[in-house]
C-alpha cells in the first residue's frame, strides 16, 4: 500500500505523519529535534507501541531525514522506499503566487525562498526541509502545501487594509490569513457531519491553539479570516497579541526607547494570554487558576473570540455551523461552553452533557439556531490528501 | 437669559457655538482661523442672518476670543458679559483621570497638559485654548469635557489589550475611544425616539465623518468602542487607516526605510478611503465616482462598519437600535441603504421611502427587529449641557 509523509519543519526540526492512502490510516509519527545543535534528539512512534526516542548527533537536516528513512525500514513500516509515493510540507506563507498547494521543482522551491520576507521565521526552514527530503528521496515527489492557499479567494474588500493602495502593488500589504489547511480540513468534516454540502454553507471555524484565528468560510471558500498580513493579528493568542492600535506601539516606543523589531518581537512572544496573565501561555495552566490576572487573560481570550464570531456571522449574513478545533478547541470543556452561550440570544441551545466529553461531535442541540462542533484538526492528513491529489498516487496504491 | 459657549480648538484655531439655556437656542456660532498665522480669519453666524468673514491681523488666541467678545456684543447677542454663564471646551484625552466633564482650575489645567502624549496633536491646542478664554473671562466659569469621559465605563476585558500589563501599568496602555460627547448626546435622542428608558436598551452608535467609530451603548453605558488608545484604529475613516497588523507597518518600513513616526503619519494622513481611492479623503466625492478605486473604498467602508456592528451585536447579546450619524451618516442615502441591507438576515426591515430624506428620524419599519434611526449630532449642545449642569447656571436663568 503506497504511504505519504507529511512534514512540517522548523529552524533545527521537524515533525513527520506517514500515512496509508487510501484508508488515511497514521502508520507512524514522530520527529527530529535541534538538528545540528547539542542534545539532537530523533523520536519515531508507531501505533501500538511504545514511545521509542534517541538521543544522537545530527549534524544537519538531510542526516535526520536519512535517520527517519532507517527507522521506518527498521520497524517493518516501510519495506521498500517505493512505497513512499509524496511527500508533503506544510509552507506557512504561499503569498499570492500559490493559489493550491504544488509539486516542487527548483522553480517553485526558488519561490518559496523569495517569499520569505512574509514569513522570516518561517519559510527559510521549510525550504531547507524539502531541499533535504529532495536530496534524500530524488525520486519522490515532494508537495509544497500553504498555510495561506485557502484563503486566496478573499475578495479584496476583506484583504486589503486601508492605507495607500501601492503598499499592497509594490509590497504585498494585504491580509493572508493562515491557519488554511486546518480550516479546510474541519470543514470537510463539519459538512459531513451536518449531511449538507459544502457549498450550501456557512461556516465559523475556531481554530484556538496557541497561535489562534477565526475563519467565515461561505460557499466552501474562505470568505474572511482574523489573521491578516501575518499570524500576529486577530484574536488574543498564547503569547500573540492579536490586534491592537499601531499608535500605542509608536506610544510605547517612545516611552520605552525600543525599536519597532524589538516591538514586534514583544507582541509576537511576550503578549497575549502570557502578557496579560503573566503566568503562562498556556491554557491549560490558566483554567483552574483563580488568579485575578490568569481569570482576565481568560476573559479577554472569549471576549476576541464572540467579537469575530458575531463580525462574521454579519459579513456573512448568518451562519448555519460554528466549529471549535485545535488544543483549546478541542479540549477546554469551559471556554467551549463560554462560546455557546454567548450565542444564546441567537437561538443556540448548547448541549452541556455532549460538550463534557472532548471528540469529534455536535455540542449543541438538535433545534439549536446554529450547530456548534468540535473537530479535532488534521492538517497532516489535509497535507497528505493534497499529495495523493496533486500525485495522482491514489492510482497506484 | 443665560447663555453658554462651547468651543472647540486647534492649534491655530477654535470653533464656537453660543447657546441660549435652558431653552438649548442656538443664537450664534462661527469660528477664528490661522490665529498668529498670515491670513487669519474671524468669522460670526446669527441666526437668520447673513454670514459675515473679517480677515484680520489675529495676533494669538487672546486676541481671537476678544473679537469674539466685542462681535457678540456689537450684534446684540449678549449684552452684558455676565450673560455668559460658562465656557465648555472640547478636550480630546481624559486619560483615565477624568470620567466626568470638570470645572477647569490650574490644577485640572495642568493635568489636561499632562495627558499631551496621549493626543499630542489636540490636548496642548486645547489647554491653549482654556488659558485664552481664563485669561478674557475671568470671572467665568470654563469647563472641559472629554471626547474619552464617556468610555471610562468600559470593563478591563474590553479595554485592555492582549500585550505585556505593565504597559497598562506603567505607560497607560489601553482603549480611550473617542467620539464619546457624541455618542453621548445621540443615544440620549434614541431612547427619547424610542420611548425607552436608556438604561433598559442595547444600541450602536456609528458616528460616520472624517473620523469615524462604532460604538456599543448597553444600559446608558459604554459597552465598547472601536477607536482605541487613539482615533486612529477601528474602521476605516476619511485619511486614518483604522486596525492593521502591526507586522505589516514592520514589513513597510523594512522595505521602504521610513521611521515609525512617518508610518504612523501616513497612516493617519494618506490612508483610509484617501488612501484606497487615490481621489479624495470625503465621502461625497467618492459617491458617485464609478472610478473602480472609487467603488473599493466605499465597499470596505461598509464592511468594515458592518463586522464592527455585528461584533457588538454578539458582545452585548443583541440590539435593540442602531443610530447613524455625524457627516456620512447624517447625509449618505446609499450608504445608510447598504448597512441596513446588511442585517436583513437579522430581521431588519428598512423603511427605503423615509431613508431617502435626511434630518431625525427612524429609516426602518415599526416591524424591523433592530431600530435604525438617523440623528444628527450635537456636540456643542451635549457639551453646553455639561457647562449647566458642572457650574448649576440653569438655577440662574
Amino acid at each position: 500500500m503506497k504511504k505519504i509523509l507529511a512534514i512540517n519543519s522548523g529552524s533545527s526540526s521537524f515533525k513527520f505523519k506517514l500515512f496509508s492512502l487510501p484508508n488515511e490510516k497514521l502508520v507512524a509519527k514522530g520527529m527530529a529535534d535541534r538538528v545540528g545543535l547539542p542534545g539532537a534528539s530523533f523520536k519515531i512512534v508507531l501505533p501500538d507501541s511504545n514511545e521509542n526516542i534517541e538521543h544522537r548527533e545530527i549534524p544537519d537536516q538531510e542526516a535526520a531525514v536519512n535517520l527517519l528513512i532507517r527507522d521506518l525500514k527498521k520497524y517493518h513500516v516501510v519495506e521498500d522506499l517505493n512505497e513512499i509515493a509524496g511527500v508533503g510540507h506544510r509552507v506557512v506563507s504561499g503569498g499570492e503566487i500559490f493559489k493550491d498547494s504544488t509539486v516542487v521543482d527548483q522553480e517553485v522551491l526558488q519561490k518559496i525562498k523569495d517569499l520569505s520576507n512574509f514569513a522570516p521565521l518561517h519559510n527559510p526552514a521549510e525550504a531547507r526541509g524539502i531541499e533535504a527530503f529532495m536530496h534524500v528521496l530524488p525520486k519522490v515527489p515532494q508537495v509544497a502545501v500553504f498555510d495561506t492557499s485557502f484563503h486566496q479567494t478573499l475578495d479584496p474588500v476583506h484583504y486589503l487594509y486601508s492605507i495607500p493602495y501601492d503598499y499592497y502593488k509594490e509590497y504585498g500589504a494585504r491580509k493572508y490569513g493562515a491557519h488554511g489547511t486546518s480550516v479546510h480540513y474541519v470543514t470537510l468534516e463539519a459538512a459531513k457531519m451536518m449531511k449538507k454540502d459544502l457549498k450550501d454553507l456557512k461556516l465559523i471555524t475556531c481554530h484556538l491553539g496557541s497561535g489562534s484565528s477565526i475563519t467565515a468560510v461561505k460557499n466552501g471558500k474562505s470568505y474572511d479570516t482574523s489573521m491578516g498580513f501575518s499570524p500576529l493579528s486577530g484574536i488574543t493568542m498564547g503569547t500573540r497579541s492579536g490586534d491592537i492600535d499601531p499608535s500605542l506601539l509608536q506610544h510605547l516606543m517612545h516611552e520605552t526607547g525600543i525599536s519597532m523589531d524589538e516591538m514586534i518581537n514583544i507582541l509576537n512572544k511576550k503578549s497575549g494570554l502570557l502578557g496579560i496573565s503573566g503566568i503562562s501561555s498556556d491554557m491549560r495552566d490558566l483554567k483552574y487558576n483563580k488568579n485575578p490576572r490568569a481569570v482576565l487573560a481568560r476573559k479577554i481570550f472569549l471576549n476576541r473570540i464572540v467579537r469575530y464570531i458575531g463580525a462574521y456571522i454579519a459579513e456573512m449574513g448568518g451562519v448555519d455551523g460554528i466549529v471549535l478545533t485545535a488544543g483549546v478547541g478541542e479540549g477546554d470543556v469551559g471556554m467551549r461552553q463560554a462560546i455557546m452561550d454567548a450565542f444564546k440570544y441567537m437561538g443556540v441551545k448548547p448541549d452541556y452533557e455532549a460538550n463534557k466529553a472532548n471528540g469529534q461531535k455536535f455540542i449543541t442541540k438538535p433545534n439549536s439556531s446554529i450547530q456548534f462542533m468540535v473537530i479535532p484538526t488534521n492538517e497532516e492528513l489535509m497535507i497528505a490528501r493534497d499529495v495523493m491529489r496533486l500525485t495522482k498516487c491514489a492510482a497506484l496504491a
